[in-house]
């Protein structure tokens, strides 16, 4: 019998992206466990794939689990892992203003994927994204900080670069980087 | 057999002031448990005490655990929870420059106290200290934002009021309200 990874997502365009860079039939879970704190993606997505992987049962098939972020250099690399409630709280506007007095405006997107098989045994794959906080939100794609980060060499942000974005993103890089170790195509 | 409560925390200090607020004798037990990544400081402590008590072996005595954060009126609540990892990042002169822009620099001090008793039922207990964020870090005494945390009606830091501080605190409240459901004197 063959089994499917499974990809965990609330989300079929997500599931359909990250098949489409494995080169892999992936099995959606729609499963929702708690995120530890830490600044450390791979230490989140370790826990997370772990956490997922006791909830569906330890099952016969590997579990891969993503987590994003976006790490502020002025501030030590915050919010991180942590990205999600800062934009809970305050969103894009606010984190701007929050920038304000700050000149160095350079930032990472960060994504981690997390794989683990079968047996129990955890791969941490990583996708970075240089470039830089816009001083206003700009465009109408895509979700969370994508209206506010510029990446290097562009002069569009995330929200405006539409398809272009997911082409070559943090989460493409990190999904990518899992490809060879997942056998995919 | 009596057995006493066991507090979670790696500090003295901080035992001999819970033990000495609850008007109970204290076991100290210095458990590290991953806490969940929230804004609800109560889910937080819950989730926290709860592990503890299945680390420890689900004991036949109560597991006590504590949880303080700033939450910033201007930032929605934020950082909460997650209060120790931007002290991490950024530290108090970090998060003043954060705060550079807003007018309002209102906060609140919270503190969460969760009991989870010998059968597994949970209580959350909750102390907050109403004040502002100070305009620069002032005073030598403390830790994490006590320098730049002034209570409401009061001219100094946590940090510039030594002892007294700890006489009305977030976490002194929180404990208050835990001591009549812990039937401490």
């Amino acid at each position: 019998m063959k089994v499917k990874p499974v990809f965990v997502t609330s989300n079929e365009n997500k599931l359909r992206e990250a098949a489409e860079i494995l080169g892999l039939d992936l099995d959606r879970a729609d499963v929702d466990v708690p995120e530890i704190q830490s600044l450390d993606f791979g230490e989140v997505a370790a826990a997370k794939a772990l956490a997922v992987r006791e909830a569906l049962g330890s099952p016969p098939y590997p579990v891969i689990v993503d987590d994003s972020g976006l790490a502020v250099v002025a501030w030590g690399g915050f919010p991180g892992p942590l990205t999600k409630w800062l934009m809970k709280s305050v969103g894009n506007a606010g984190l701007l203003r929050m920038l304000d007095a700050e000149d160095d405006r350079s930032a990472c997107a960060i994504c981690t994927v997390a794989v683990v098989d079968e047996r129990g045994a955890i791969q941490i794959f990583r996708g970075v994204v240089e470039g830089e906080i816009s001083c206003e939100p700009r465009g109408k794609g895509g979700f969370g900080f994508d209206p506010i980060f510029v990446p290097e060499g562009k002069t569009r942000t995330y929200a405006e670069m539409g398809s272009a974005k997911s082409a070559d993103s943090h989460r493409a890089r990190a999904l990518r980087a899992a490809r060879d170790a997942l056998g995919g195509r």
